[in-house]
């Protein structure tokens, strides 16, 4: 690898760029703003989690308390889901050896692909790889067939829906977070013979709010656009049978397009969206970031399988996670912690600093065997770090009583009272 | 979904746009040209794959021999890759529960990372959850880490490298097919100050074709070009450990960064970089199709880990494979079938019609329970439609003679000859 070899100012000039020296300053910005991330290193015990082991740093794996999972019903150790991997596992094997047009379309696949159209009243639903992935892709080839499509997108959506939007070609205008107001003053003024879209989210998985989807459908009916629902922070998690907020809104089949992830409450990996049979065709046909990737593993799409299906009938899980959210708000609020005024099951505490975050957390892991990881730029806004909690139903009491007591004493420590 | 009925266009031009008719039109297009797509449904047997079932207008699933997948060497049912997945899963669960950063970073992960840097002689490794997101994240963000950059792409670049390229706001330079003056032409007419990545696939898996590693090097150490290689198509299938052509050919130490997947010849699911430690840090700290999604589940990261180990230490399975697809393409050119001159483990014969080449395909599952897929526009040119197959160690001698006894009868029934 010579060419990346820094052979100093002088000579690389004489050669034309400096690769390395390039990308050792870009790791550089990094450090100078506290936000070099350094990925702890751990194992899950499945059975009995929220504990994990922590290996780096130690001799030996260390036991250590999982706080910031997004595993948030446990049902990534759950024995229907455990049993039906291992069922696929021994009946197909590992992969699925193929794009889906390509050998890998298995019968995992159209099984959950109905499950899922089910799930959320729609004709139709189509996996992806993952929800980053089913974003990315479904965003910007509905922009691409809809030319001269205006992309309305609320300021806080996830990366994967800005990468979306942005491959799409579309022009985009961004509206306030939540804010239904703005929102129709943008519709308003643009051009009312153009195709829209306006992408959102329901639950804002950073700060635990979520959006008014009745009010944002009925701007989308006024001005003739598509609505395109990010779901990932609550399929699974909210509505009767885990349909998400569009589900306990009875908003389903006001929203165009939902979009779920398989990763986080179903406990398992991969992404997807429902929608009508012609919409889903359409993003099957033409996105390339389904079309050209090996499919889904059939081994995870028997799991996710098990588990949607477990979630539409078992409401137990949801009630606990929602009783945990709320006792740990609680607990908090009354340690006096600065607990952001979440409205669903995650508990984000305002730190406002990157360095102060990852000290806190660094103590914790080190002091008090508690996992949880700070949130820094870019994942949220410079000067609103924060540590997210994603307690479940497997943390108990016990545990959240010494997680407080903890946070307290370390507040006490830094001298962080003040401050919040 | 009101706003997807179709309302008929006096009314709909009232409203705006009518999205309906859009999309509808969308997929009559694929229809007019012969390339809808409809998706085999089927169930590989672990144990004695290339058999599988397949379910799709049967009542009950009906057996089928598959020659399309690209488990090329049928490592998705080796003992050594279940028995790792199945401990994975006993041991720590479904999924990893959170992205790299938060939460998602396993063990298993770690070490997979550790090896897969061994396998191409690098100071490090990135996992990816696909082949496709590594190559889009990567070439996207490498991009606009270098303003300025200029990336000159083979003409024959798989979808995941062009979306890359694109989204890296760079200005795209294609040079024709493995053609090294036409490449060398270019770099000599780009601004000699000006960043450069020569971007580039090793086996090209629709012709079976290599692109000649060392030349392309040269080039890019005489204009100081970063240089990306894919080899999805090779790793764990040339070189004497499997580290692909990179390996056979003695080169890798002169490729920046190598690119593969563990959804091809490794049997699992995933993508992956090879590249210094630097090169490495910059990717996992900048690109979003990294950072904001959850990470590989360590089932299969620990299936993968099991099958790179032992495709390091066995060539038993690349042996097998290769005297597989030699003697595949000796018989279809003793059978007059028109094979293309393809110098590598995959078998493309020639239809250049996509009708004709779904048709061709469809007599062969009806008929003949042979599964392979038409392969068309826009996975290969227009006019250059095909069936490709990828024998492998599992595909016996019988079971060739019978598809190229087959082929050779639908060759005449649809008096083929003469177009070959
Ligand atoms: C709002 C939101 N959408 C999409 C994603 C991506 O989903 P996945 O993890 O399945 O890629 C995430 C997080 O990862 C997310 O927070
Ligand atoms: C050349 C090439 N690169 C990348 C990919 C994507 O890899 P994956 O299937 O792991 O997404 C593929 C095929 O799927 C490919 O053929």
């Amino acid at each position: 690898m010579t060419k990346l070899v820094s052979t100093g100012p002088a000579d690389s000039s004489a050669q034309g760029v400096n690769y390395d020296r390039v990308f050792h300053q870009a790791i550089d910005r990094l450090h100078a703003e506290g936000r070099y991330r350094v990925f702890i290193d751990i194992l899950r015990n499945k059975g009995n989690y929220p504990n994990a082991r922590c290996f780096a740093g130690h001799n030996g794996p260390k036991p250590i308390t999982v706080w910031c999972s997004n595993d948030y019903l446990a049902m990534g150790q759950h024995p229907k889901v455990i049993a039906a991997m291992e069922e696929a596992l021994h009946d197909v094997g590992a992969g699925s050896g193929g794009t889906r047009n390509i050998g890998g379309n298995t019968h995992y696949h159209i099984d959950l692909e109905a499950e899922l159209a089910d799930l959320h009243g729609k004709e139709g639903a189509l996996l992806f790889t993952s929800g980053y992935v089913s974003n990315e892709a479904t965003l910007a080839t509905l922009g691409k067939l809809l030319p001269g499509c205006i992309i309305f997108s609320d300021e806080l959506n996830h990366a994967s829906m800005i990468a979306g939007i942005r491959n799409s070609g579309c022009e985009k205008r961004v509206f306030r977070h939540n804010d239904v107001a703005h929102l129709e003053e943008l519709l308003a003024g643009a051009d009312p013979a153009a195709p829209k879209l306006i992408a959102f989210e329901s639950v804002y998985s950073m700060d635990g709010d979520i959006a008014p989807l009745h009010a944002i459908c009925d701007l989308a009916d006024k001005y003739n656009a598509l609505t395109y629902l990010d779901e990932v922070h609550a399929v699974g998690m909210y509505g009767a049978r885990g349909g998400g907020i569009s589900e306990r809104d009875g908003a389903a089949d006001r929203i165009t397009i939902v979009e779920g992830t398989l990763g986080k409450a179903f406990g398992v990996m991969g992404g997807y969206i429902a929608a009508e049979k012609t919409i889903i065709d359409v993003i099957r046909s033409y996105a390339p970031g389904f079309i050209f990737t090996t499919s889904l593993s059939p081994v995870l799409v028997a799991g996710a399988l098990a588990s949607v299906r477990h979630l539409k009938g078992s409401g137990e899980e949801r009630d606990a996670q929602q009783a945990a959210a709320a006792r740990l708000k609680t607990m908090f609020a009354e340690a006096d912690l600065p607990v952001m005024p979440s409205t669903t099951h995650i508990v984000p505490l305002m730190v406002g600093d990157p360095v102060k975050a990852k000290r806190i957390a660094d103590i914790l892991l080190a002091e008090y065997g508690v996992y949880v990881q700070p949130i820094n730029y870019p994942t949220v806004p410079r000067g609103t770090e924060r540590l997210r909690f994603t307690p479940g139903p497997t943390h108990d009491e016990a545990a959240m009583r010494e997680l407080t007591r903890a946070l307290a004493e370390i507040w006490d420590r830094l001298e962080m009272r003040k401050a919040a």
